[in-house]
């Protein structure tokens, strides 16, 4: 495998997405996100700066964990408003040859039927360069918008979403076989018929009879991201995921994390390297380290605590707002852990009260791969936290837009380009192609969705 | 009223749409219906022609109601392979500045509170030039694509469409008010949250909490296209439709139709002038009147009599390969009428049989709005058209991509120019505005969907 890395930036339709009260910054243009030229020209950027993907998040509902409804959320820009994060990816990819798109859907609300062509619509748009963070779903108010009293259970999540990719599988690979589409002018044959399948499917959760109406994009399965910190989610990742999320409140608990997400690859019967990992990445570069620090003082002085209340609040299940300040975090954690991940809260120390989390809230610096100053200095902690977990490559979270990409693709690519860590230009291919070294457009055969294939 | 007439392209993200065999046509490029290239270049085509819209048609089945399967719709590619509609509107948005785009979408599979965002998504990228085709869906192959056994009935799908319009309308009318987002900067409030209102909507169909993800978009509700033709398609488009896609054998036919349609419209309160009628038209245009002669004998040699079949087939519920060909077709049709709406087939003669039917299927000039020669002479037939219908404009049919949009707007738009018939510039604003003279961007207040803005 290649020693370069990956770099994605993490987006979302939306104006507050993880910086929560960054919106207040004088240059931020976030609200400019329901136009179309804020995407082509991020779009332009991220490409020029030989970015992987752009990584767009989403949410289906409002996070109202917090203060007992949504208002805190709706004041402070967290997530909401937000719109379709899929319907901005053809305008990205119209202005662009080599970048990718990764959408975040839902495996919980909406029908597999419509979602597959959708997603092979956007395969075929932007020729082959689209991937799927495949998630489950996690905010009361979300279930509550699409008919259901509450979340389903984590389990059933899990088994529902099992099933979905099983229904993809079906129509992405196995419904229309190589060379289906003749286009046979003089004959009339557009398509041969006897190379279209229904697909018949009749699970738990969904009846699906296909054929699939897409006729095969570029990589027929999108490339395929997930994170899931769960062991259900986990498995779930090693079966399925091409590109796993990774999350740890420190580099042994990456690299730990890391080893684990290969190992169940492997369990999969799928090959060693079949799975790349990312993280979450803070970078505050600057000319010099004093103009980085200057701008994450001026950063942290426009956090919102109270938006990153809301956000956990979310999250987690954990409203804030509800416990003494003396309480220990611990116990909090405890009294919600039986129905809710409560990793977004895990990296507490031992003793840690809710007075110390309120006062912790707006700090970004609590990552392990967190680096602030030129772009050496951030090239070499990016070197070391690569040498310590043997992470493939980050998300990078945007402080401001425009501001955070130009700083990076200004000070840090051309200190990575230097040390072989970063492309110098675009291989030619599909996202999958790009994003494995001996990749093929399509999944790999010891993929588990190879098997619906049709010989 | 202005006379100014309303032209639209009849489109589909597909290869064969209506007119089919035609993709075996030399010079036919719907092939490259999968690049965003190919709706660009169309998008400028039209906008270049001051259409009003580009109409793009979905169905979410194969057509498999003829020969016992879909192996003939697949053969001569009947709306498959197919595309997600909504996907290529931002691509279109993003060359033009006036064209209008109108999606099918129905109400019958996909949960609202996902499309009230996709929706809301597309009028906030296309500021505000967004429509809505509402449809229920016909297809048996659709319903077993979404888990059901069969279609609903059709009055089960319109008291299901009454709802879904009921909850859009919540969300796009009602959850935020006008002025909610303010995007105080200093104040720390992107959002107003006293102005945010969750819906809470619980009906027969649908729960769904709210508050909408999206802020308002410029329309808020998209402009509201619908074509039903049978009493109950009537009445719900006399309620919530402003534009209607109107059908008919006949010029008194379509007469009949759309005075009808204006009643119905009054008798629910609104104003006369709320709806507008389009009828599909089929122009072949030349140079001369030879040169167009010589346009139809091609695209009726090349028209495929199997691919209408099929495409009759799955409209209708009528294989025609199942009866003697002596059988009458008054027969048939009433051997079916009642579970589906045989309009495609109710414009045959009494006395007419099957075989008639069989020879007929290819010809495209059975419906009043057929016209073929020069410009000036299809400009006469339109002018007669409109005087003795009322009818307000027409999607055109497209036989070849590029050929057929190219030869309207040569030959036939300087003619309806000149006689005040067709727009010489857009004005500003958005669809909805240019769609009705005095209207405003968002609904009037007579119209059912503003009973739920909050004064």
């Amino acid at each position: 495998m290649s020693r370069e890395l990956s770099f994605n930036l993490f987006e979302m339709n939306t104006v507050g997405h993880i910086s929560q009260g960054l919106w207040r910054h004088p240059g931020n243009t976030r609200e400019r996100y329901t136009d179309i030229e804020f995407w082509q020209s991020e779009a332009k950027l991220l490409e020029a700066g030989l970015f992987d993907t752009v990584f767009l998040a989403d949410v289906l509902g409002a996070y109202d964990g917090y203060r007992d409804g949504p208002d805190t959320a709706i004041r402070e820009a967290v997530q909401i408003p937000n719109n379709d994060p899929m319907l901005v990816i053809p305008v990205m990819a119209a202005v662009t040859s080599h970048l990718g798109f990764v959408a975040t859907f839902s495996t919980t609300y909406e029908p597999p039927f419509a979602f597959a062509r959708r997603a092979s619509t956007l395969d075929h748009l932007t020729k082959g360069r689209f991937g799927w963070n495949i998630v489950t779903s996690y905010l009361p108010n979300a279930a509550r918008n699409f008919g259901l009293e509450d979340e389903l259970s984590h389990e059933e999540r899990y088994l529902r979403a099992h099933e979905y990719l099983e229904v993809l599988y079906k129509l992405w690979e196995g419904s229309w076989e190589d060379g289906a589409v003749v286009r046979d002018r003089s004959g009339g044959v557009y398509t041969d018929p006897a190379r279209v399948h229904r697909i018949d499917h009749e699970g738990t959760y969904f009846r699906v009879a296909g054929p699939h109406l897409s006729e095969p994009s570029p990589q027929r399965t999108p490339v395929l991201f997930q994170a899931g910190s769960s062991p259900t989610g986990r498995a779930f990742a090693g079966k399925h995921a091409e590109v796993v999320f990774v999350g740890g409140a420190s580099l042994p608990d990456f690299a730990a994390s890391i080893e684990d997400i290969h190992r169940e690859a492997e369990g999969f019967g799928r090959a060693p390297g079949s799975v790349r990992t990312l993280g979450s990445a803070v970078l505050i570069a600057g000319k010099t380290r004093a103009d980085a620090e200057r701008k994450a003082e001026e950063f942290e002085r426009l956090s919102s605590a109270e938006g990153y209340l809301a956000y956990a609040g979310g999250g987690s299940g954990i409203d804030l707002a509800r416990y003494p300040k003396d309480a220990l975090m611990s116990d909090v954690i405890a009294s919600v852990a039986t129905t809710k991940d409560a990793s977004t809260m895990s990296r507490y120390a031992p003793g840690a009260t809710v007075g110390d989390a309120l006062r912790e809230v707006t700090r970004f610096d609590r990552g392990p791969f967190f680096a602030l100053g030129t772009g050496e200095q951030i090239a070499d902690a990016i070197e070391g936290w690569v040498a310590e977990t043997g992470i493939d490559g980050f998300n990078l979270r945007q402080f401001v837009t425009p501001g955070t990409i130009e700083d990076f693709v200004e000070y840090v690519v051309p200190e990575l380009q230097k040390r072989g860590l970063y492309r110098t230009s675009y291989a030619e291919g599909t996202l999958r192609e790009r994003t494995f070294d001996a990749g093929a457009a399509t999944l790999p055969g010891d993929h588990p969705g190879a098997a619906y294939r049709r010989r």
